[in-house]
């Protein structure tokens, strides 16, 4: 019975989504080992210290590895499947790094969303910090993957229940077709150009500025912003 | 180094509500060791096992304390403060009972709602399983109450991003008065009875029934019940 409870190591992972010229980035930071063979782009993410909770390893951790200070992190899942420690090159990696056994690591996930790209301070112990288009992630240690997914399905969920949420990711002025591209990237999935923009302009909270885009080589498009006021007279209380 | 990433033990924890005779109920269970000190009500929850993820094992546990099995529990968020282990009680119970010892325990916490109190199932490894009103919660171990509050703020983003989920908790066919109580309950503030009756048969959404009350010592009040297409249709949508 005493041995059916493994101890276990908890780490911390961040999903910081950016928006930035009609493309879904997310953060990644590179694992810096003597073995080429377990390097490779992963979250950004690191055990949690004995004196700390999660909240606060996973503040400390992002700006450890990325130079990011000012950002609200909003903790979303637990991922605990036992094969997370499925692959030998990134126990190998976990055990070189952290000089310990390591038989089993769950993981505390936090997302953020931005409206761009956020700048990244590279005096990071990790060789390399980049963003990288949601369309083209790598393949990444652990269960990196998943938790990007599932930090998709939290926003898609959050979109459902509340659309205003899409806003915070846009700029205040933005056009139909950043509008559009966001939704597309969310969701995977292609939307008809003229149907989505039909659908747009019935929407009283999203209203058009008289500003239109300058120095673009196709036809200028208009600027619109988010109705916070409409919105919340339109939305459903109790 | 080595020493600054302590092992951990990791538990799941389930809050259940239930919404009975217009009260809010919160399932407890009794701690159950031959110290009579460390005895005391507190959330169903355990160590999880070392082949099952936290999803697993939560249902795992609330079924063999409670009996409980046709249940939906989600994930909300887990508690991670050094802290939870402060209290020698508490920690004297957790080695008693996991026959290890035990520096952290982190644990991850599930809820669910619910139309009534569930039968309970009492052939369990606790003396006593019972429904506690959350109005007279008693003192529990570690950071249950905590938890138990938590809880409730999660309810409350979700209820305020999508009202439609209180109707969740209540029957199909209910009284002003069952929806003012959950409300009351809810946000732990008390509603006029007039002014909550006059928003609320406002609302197209919720549907006045022929129905009324029958076997009642006051004036039988008529019952609603809510309609999910209109209430789809007047829902901010993108």
């Amino acid at each position: 019975m005493e041995n059916a409870f493994l101890q276990t190591y908890v780490s911390v992972d961040c999903v910081v989504f950016g928006f930035d010229k009609g493309q879904l980035n997310v953060l990644l930071v590179q694992r810096n080992t003597p073995s080429s063979a377990v390097n490779g782009l992963k979250l950004p993410g690191s055990l949690i210290y004995q004196q700390e909770d999660a909240d606060a390893g996973a503040y400390r951790v992002l700006n450890e590895l990325t130079g990011i200070k000012k950002i609200t992190l909003r903790q979303f899942k637990s991922f605990t499947s036992p094969a997370r420690t499925a692959n030998k090159d990134d126990v190998a990696w976990l055990e070189t790094t952290y000089r310990n056994k390591i038989d089993r690591l769950i993981t505390i996930a936090y997302l953020s969303l931005g409206k761009t790209n956020r700048k990244l301070n590279l005096v990071s112990k990790y060789k390399t910090v980049s963003w990288r288009p949601l369309s083209e992630l790598p393949a990444m240690p652990f269960d990196h993957k998943q938790i990007v997914e599932e930090a998709l399905n939290e926003i898609r969920s959050w979109v459902e229940m509340e659309p205003a949420i899409l806003f915070e990711l846009l700029p205040v002025k933005f056009t139909v077709a950043d509008l559009r591209r966001l939704y597309e990237e969310i969701y995977h999935r292609k939307q008809d150009v003229r149907n989505f923009h039909k659908k747009i302009i019935r929407m009283e909270y999203i209203v058009p500025l008289e500003e239109k885009q300058e120095n673009v080589s196709h036809r200028a498009a208009r600027y619109y912003k988010f109705d916070r006021v409409i919105y919340n007279k339109r939305k459903i209380g109790l």
